[in-house]
């Protein structure tokens, strides 16, 4: 008897905030009061109208497959937000509705790149890209980036590496997490115009759109008509467990990207397809939800830099990236510290960033304005006492 | 200016089962009178107790990202189900709950295999095995089965492949689609007794358990601790469109497994879990439906051999692979006329068999007794026409 091994590329790092999140809700559940930072997860339940249209959805029948790319209703009232939000003509046949932003890279990823492919990334930035383009047999290649670009990547950068050893796509997020730092339209505009000169692919992930406090916020679909832009009603629209988002695609990607969708997923959670319909109704009670993360946010901005933890500037997103290097040479140890003598989850820079990430937490607060206020009362009696 | 170009992995063939259906939705939508047998998804509602929990769920407030192996209460309920159904006993921390079967196939494929593996599978089967694995790089050994075997692999069969070219894992299914044809416990039990032997993964597809109307239905996880074991929510529990599946796992590929889900689904969709806990309180209901496959599956079973229109031994599942050869010599053209002509969807084999998928169609019987009575009249009117 021989068991057989597990794959190589399986082997990849845990997702730390998922970790940090499972061992919060553990001692939630045993008692205990923690206060969760760790997730990038709004504290709000989804809008109204769309618990009133899902429930609507459920007493009236089936809950069935829909066409592999989503219904037709949802990917033309997302087409419709390209032109109420950004002024942009999106025809919905460009849109792809997807199991959440998770379920868009692994389609737009399989759709554009081989084995062995190499994919410029940010870093800091979303580990999940690093993680997801391994096993998928793709190499991350990691970019740093610093305050002097808004830590993106630009043009050049991009151009400088691709000239050493050639790309095939490039990725990036603004507002970006977990920095919560945005590029300039005028920097996407440069990159977009440097992948179609070189020949790459673009993926620009704007998951979080529509939560910006400074700077304008530009789609990467305004820019080419062949950036793959992935977005998902997380974030802004308060749904994250519905596992719902989308694509714009480039026309020639579509009919791939559907013959795939109806292998790798058949369709996208039918409940949640109705949710995001509704989703676009909700816009006043999402802009009650902002201006309380705007609070959050101006809490945090005076709050940690007096106690000797400057963050980046947070023009987007709802994370505060706070440098601990005055308290703690390893972020991994701040944070587990924070959440067992604090009760105050958050997640180690390490998850976004393994070269500097040891210098750096990552703070959420798309929670509670009390929360946030518990938050960082528990951390100035914990970091007084360090 | 370069255009990149799209992947070439990513040239999977369309699910024919799914361009059908749109096909089928778009002449509903535009008032044609279509009877609908293409796609594998039941005609009923979910179960009564499932919409309570879940409209329950989402008057109570968020709907949130849960830990990426499932909600810790729907892993155990599960594992209970093991018990009750099977009395084989699980440990709950061997239950991932997956975004469908679908999320199950390519969580557990990427856990098991590296890029150029060799796994087995039946020919005819499901085609989403095909096209996912090539999609991830992997390489689908295509075994042909006959009546001979009951269209299942057999130990022998897998060894012989594996002896001239290595193998690192093998798939089936029981009661299978297309086939609706069961494996005989002591094939499955000579098989998993193979896979240990040789050292390779074997992943029971067992989505159709429940539905089965003669012979006795085994799980793998009762013949083997290593074996994968793949389950949905969709057909039995009549949940197709929440996207809500497991995967039993063996011990030492779990924390692979949650890493994997971490980035690549984060969590699947909250109320479908919700949903999935109730779900096991409905057999009463589910029974009910149940007995309606089996009232349909008698009438597709009489009137089609009478029309010529030979079926497969239908043991379980809801399907009849249906032998067009009188008619036509090839089935998607015969499926196309089908449609066109007797306002009546079903599959082309070729789906499911690009050898000899042009002799065959694939018919579900999931809908309800009016629909197939229906089915069965326009096919015996259009047929006697033709």
């Amino acid at each position: 008897m021989t068991l057989p091994p597990l794959s190589r590329r399986s082997g990849v790092a845990p997702f730390i905030a998922m970790d940090f999140m499972a061992e919060a809700g553990q001692r939630i559940r045993a008692g205990e009061d923690v206060v969760s930072l760790a997730v990038g997860e709004p504290g709000a339940p989804p809008p109204r109208v769309v618990r009133k249209a899902v429930t609507a959805a459920l007493s009236g029948g089936r809950v069935p497959y829909t066409d592999a790319l989503g219904l037709p209703a949802l990917r033309e009232r997302i087409a419709r937000h390209y032109r109420d939000a950004y002024g942009v003509t999106i025809p919905s046949e460009r849109v792809a509705v997807t199991t959440g932003s998770s379920g868009g890279f692994i389609l737009s990823f399989l759709a554009l790149f081989d084995v062995g492919d190499r994919i410029a990334i940010p870093r800091p930035g979303y580990p999940a890209y690093r993680n997801i383009l391994e096993a998928l047999g793709l190499v991350p290649v990691e970019i740093e980036t610093t305050a002097a670009t808004r830590f993106a990547l630009t043009a050049e950068m991009v151009a400088a590496e691709h000239a050493v050893n050639p790309l095939k796509g490039v990725l990036v997020m603004s507002p970006a997490n977990p920095t919560g730092v945005m590029m300039a339209p005028a920097a996407l505009s440069d990159l977009a115009a440097t992948c179609t000169r070189l020949g790459l692919w673009l993926i620009s992930d704007e998951i979080y759109h529509g939560l910006t406090y400074q700077g304008t916020e530009t789609t990467a679909a305004a820019h080419s008509d062949q950036a793959i832009v992935v977005n998902s009603f997380s974030k802004y629209y308060c749904m994250t467990g519905w596992r719902v988002g989308w694509l714009i695609l480039p026309e020639r990607a579509v009919r791939t990207a559907e013959c795939l969708a109806q292998s790798l997923a058949i369709s996208v959670p039918y409940l949640s397809q109705v949710a995001g319909i509704a989703a676009f109704d909700a816009t006043e009670e999402l802009e009650v939800i902002k201006t309380g993360y705007a609070r959050n946010r101006a809490v945090l901005g005076e709050a940690l830099p007096a106690l000797g933890l400057p963050v980046m500037p947070m023009d987007g997103a709802f994370y505060a990236y706070v440098d601990v290097t005055k308290y703690a040479n390893d972020s991994m140890e701040f944070a587990k510290r924070a959440l067992r003598e604090a009760g105050v989850a958050m997640t180690p820079g390490l998850d976004f960033d393994r070269a500097e990430g040891s210098r750096f937490v990552r703070m959420s607060y798309a929670g509670s304005e009390a929360d946030i206020l518990k938050a960082v009362d528990r951390l100035t009696g914990w970091v007084r006492k360090a």
